[in-house]
């Protein structure tokens, strides 16, 4: 069995596996904010998590607020930052067509609700958002906007965004930046304080940690206001007992990561191997977002007239799990939104399939995934179905 | 070692933790939102973990939204049912000065941005809210009410209030009724519907499952909006990727609290000789909320002049962990707002030790506990502190 869906959800990495089962017969167990021993032996674990987390990320301990991940974080930032904005007389709101489905619904909540009119960047062919179109419109907009929020690589394509440049301009323009890195964190290197971006987000799923478990990165947490409110915690940012089990294992996947520089090289080099090979015997595929940098193990890939869904069902047929695009989405037989926004014909954006593996996952396994993708294309191009 | 701070955080429950080393072991991991067989096999085995929750609560799957805890679910509601009520007109909410701090603190939210008025019961001696009180002001403010919350059992005293004659009152007087019911779900039979209850909540980490997972029980989900927003998960009133693996302990926990009720008696009639083994040795002890139905293992004692702290310090030279007051407000050495509410004096709300244990704790323990607690006031007696 191949699973092919680490962008989606990423199984857990065995160390993080190895780490649970020896914690889970160990300890300790207990409320990390309760005073008594085994409330502070639970929190110093929880907090040297915290520590390990904002080492590898590049951020202050204190920069790091706990919660159970990326959509969390982002519809705490919006609220947050929204509000204050809000306040202050902004009205206008800058995205991008690229984002995941929480950046563009809370745009959509903050239009309908609060009366922001929302900028949408489209992106190049090759999934790179319009960074002139976004200078055009910092000037244009100015000191009417509330925030910019593009992301650092897409979840479906794995195109990674010129976040450092976009950084700049919106530090220029005096607008904070806030850059989904759920699909970057932990993937790829990632340094929070250099990078400039105002807040940055992760979860761990994506990473082979623990489900339900993430965090928020803020440059200034002061500017920030509990979504979730509760009893303090998490220095009266996000309220509810942490979930101190799964902010553990956020570590050690990081750590696992950190360690493994060497490994990601190896899969962005197999998986180049892979592309190649396709491409040599299927000259009129695509790659989507091929000519950007990209993720090490992510590849959007279509070969024009097979349908996706058809390749989807047919690798799986050979025990080799793919997406056809975001899980969220993925069943609408329909080119994607992020497709839409690089312009992508429905010629190619209905035959689209995902394939990403990630750190945990031997990268020789593009070998195999070639070979049935190439077996998949030869068998479904007899049969074309649009 | 005992561990006696299950109302602040359960350990994980011996069940869960067998189920958690094999689960992660052998899978499966994927997004459980993605369409491929690994994905629909995850989602299948949240669904039956949805299904098994709902049986044991006594509500439908469909009324299940898994989230990270009951902070989540009273801070969804309390959004949800306001936004609603602001624009229908409604300008007071009820609470009781039992709450937990969720509560309490998203009542002032709601009171400073959006100008509601807040009433708060008070609570006899014993702990029980003003149900009389209550009633003049559904009588009172009638058609101005947003919402009541009031709570299924007390975290500190343990006190189980009554929510079902409330249920009633807020149904005759058509007032949403948010019950809180975090300490209650899992340590005693509860049935959602037949309650009549309109939302009530619970935390995987008081009953053994694993921490930030947890899930909010809705009679009608369609007056939910998602607080955290994301893509369409949860039939979109719920963002981000479910937790699966988390939601799943929580099936575990559920079905090991339903077999074994017979364990729950045996809990309640240790606690109770032990109590009396206290009471017997030293008359002048109180016993919070003692005249009052309480949780089977919770215990919230005072020796009048004797420290709480001390006596925390005292049993944990002696291995046993206990806390003073909530894990929220265990720093502060004065008498808990819970306290304050039931017109206890400093006298003995400083004097107070909780002491909780839960089902996948063994009964006998209460008698270590008698004898540790019995010596530990001996010799504090003798210094005492105020």
């Amino acid at each position: 069995m191949i699973y092919a869906d680490y962008n989606g959800s990423a199984p857990i990495c065995p160390e993080v596996r190895d780490y649970l089962i020896k914690r889970l017969e160990t300890g300790p167990f207990a409320n990390p904010n309760s005073i008594h021993h085994m409330g502070t032996k639970t929190l110093m674990g929880m907090e040297n998590a915290r520590a390990v987390c904002a080492k590898i990320v590049g951020a202050k301990p204190k920069q790091i607020i706990f919660n159970s991940g990326a959509s969390e974080g982002i519809s705490t930032v919006f609220y947050s930052v929204l509000k204050r904005a809000k306040k202050a007389g902004k009205t206008h709101i800058i995205i991008s067509g690229q984002e995941h489905s929480v950046v563009i619904n809370c745009a959509k909540r903050a239009q309908e609700e609060q009366d922001f009119q929302v900028l949408s960047l489209k992106a190049n062919h090759d999934g790179i958002v319009d960074v002139e179109q976004l200078k055009i419109w910092l000037k244009e907009h100015g000191d009417q906007l509330a925030l910019v929020s593009i992301m650092a690589a897409n979840n479906e394509t794995g195109v990674i965004q010129p976040y450092k440049e976009i950084s700049d301009l919106c530090q220029q323009a005096q607008v904070p930046y806030v850059c989904d890195t759920t699909q970057y964190i932990g993937k790829t290197e990632f340094d929070f304080n250099k990078s400039g971006i105002d807040y940055a987000f992760m979860s761990g799923h994506k990473i082979g940690a623990l489900t339900g478990a993430g965090f928020l990165l803020a440059k200034d947490t002061t500017t920030l206001e509990p979504l979730i409110i509760g009893g303090g915690q998490e220095r009266n940012l996000r309220g509810g007992t942490q979930n101190y089990i799964g902010n553990e294992t956020l570590a050690v996947a990081l750590d696992y990561f950190q360690r493994n520089q060497d490994k990601l090289k190896k899969l962005f080099e197999k998986r180049k191997e892979f592309e190649n090979k396709v491409k040599e015997k299927f000259p009129e595929v695509v790659i989507l977002g091929e000519n950007a940098p990209r993720l090490a193990s992510s590849t959007y890939i279509a070969l024009p007239g097979v349908h996706g869904q058809a390749v989807q069902i047919e690798l799986e047929s050979k025990d080799i799990f793919v997406t056809t695009s975001s899980a969220c989405s993925d069943n609408e037989p329909v080119t994607s939104k992020v497709l839409q926004s690089m312009g992508v014909d429905d010629h190619i954006g209905r035959g689209v399939v995902r394939i990403s593996l990630g750190l945990c996952s031997g990268p020789e396994l593009y070998d195999e995934i070639a070979d049935a993708l190439i077996a998949t294309y030869s068998k479904l191009q007899q049969i074309k179905s649009f």
